[in-house]
């Protein structure tokens, strides 16, 4: 079968979130290994100006949501940004893909042209075609989430590898 | 015009890389900046065991080098990985992305089913069909490749944000 707009992004941020949520068990292991709350996670940041761990999780969750939501033409849910619990961002992960395994398999096809106009920034706004505007901007969002959330917790000692990144659960067989 | 699996691919490589030389161009820049010598940039580590700066900009050129030619069929150029200095880190980056421009638009269509087999560690290899091999390795390994070395830069002060790794040198437009 050829690849569709759909199939090139929906399962991509599926697979995304779903490594990300098998690195924060990981974290949640390393914590109780290491006997120290789990939690102090999700204030953890790599420089006193970058977004901390929590924004991370948040942001990678977002970014294919609203992506999705945007170039499909469906509602997406809207979170609190309120976690302060690793559990509570695991939750986040799960709901967000709840939302996902929602959005029909060819939510995307035919809008390949289609002007999508998004924030950038708290004022300004870009537009981009929605080929270009998932390839160039949703998909590369999720990941720079989803690795800065795996730079910080490898940074702070939990023993991740690309494995889990790239195959998630499946690393482990 | 539908999306084919290079389109969905190729064009991806290559804005990921070119915005990965343009994060090097400003870490340059602000090395100079702050009067210490750029290189020292090409050791840091986000951990003492991840590999260095240097290796976070080869795999990232050797990820999207790499995939293309598995996908392909092409032969892609081999590089020493002999890289000491800021400025050869930009050649490497330069020497992949003129070997990608190489490559025909529809290099990698109708290998969507194509068995691809390869390396993963030292002595282990998986194999996947083409589209699940682009889609979910070759090209998040990419990103979190370029993802780590802009988050080794962030870590260590350079004046980046997110729209450099998302937009490169339209980030200052």
């Amino acid at each position: 079968m050829p690849i569709t707009l759909t199939s090139a992004a929906l399962p991509v941020f599926k697979t995304a979130l779903a490594n990300l949520a098998h690195c924060l068990s990981k974290a949640e292991a390393n914590a109780h290994m290491r006997q120290f709350n789990p939690d102090v996670f999700v204030g953890l940041r790599l420089a006193p100006d970058m977004l901390p761990f929590a924004s991370q999780v948040r942001i990678a969750c977002d970014a294919a949501k609203n992506g999705t939501a945007r170039v499909s033409g469906l509602a997406a849910p809207k979170f609190a940004d309120d976690e302060t619990t690793l559990a509570q961002l695991q939750e986040r992960i799960a709901k967000t893909l709840a939302w996902l395994d929602t959005v029909p398999a060819d939510a995307f096809d035919g809008r390949e042209e289609q002007d999508i106009t998004f924030p950038v920034g708290k004022e300004a706004t870009r537009t981009m075609k929605g080929e270009a505007y998932l390839k160039h901007w949703a998909i590369p969002n999720v990941y720079f989430h989803v690795t800065t959330a795996y730079a910080l917790l490898r940074h702070n000692g939990v023993d991740l590898g690309k494995a889990d990144y790239l195959a998630g659960a499946q690393a482990l067989a």
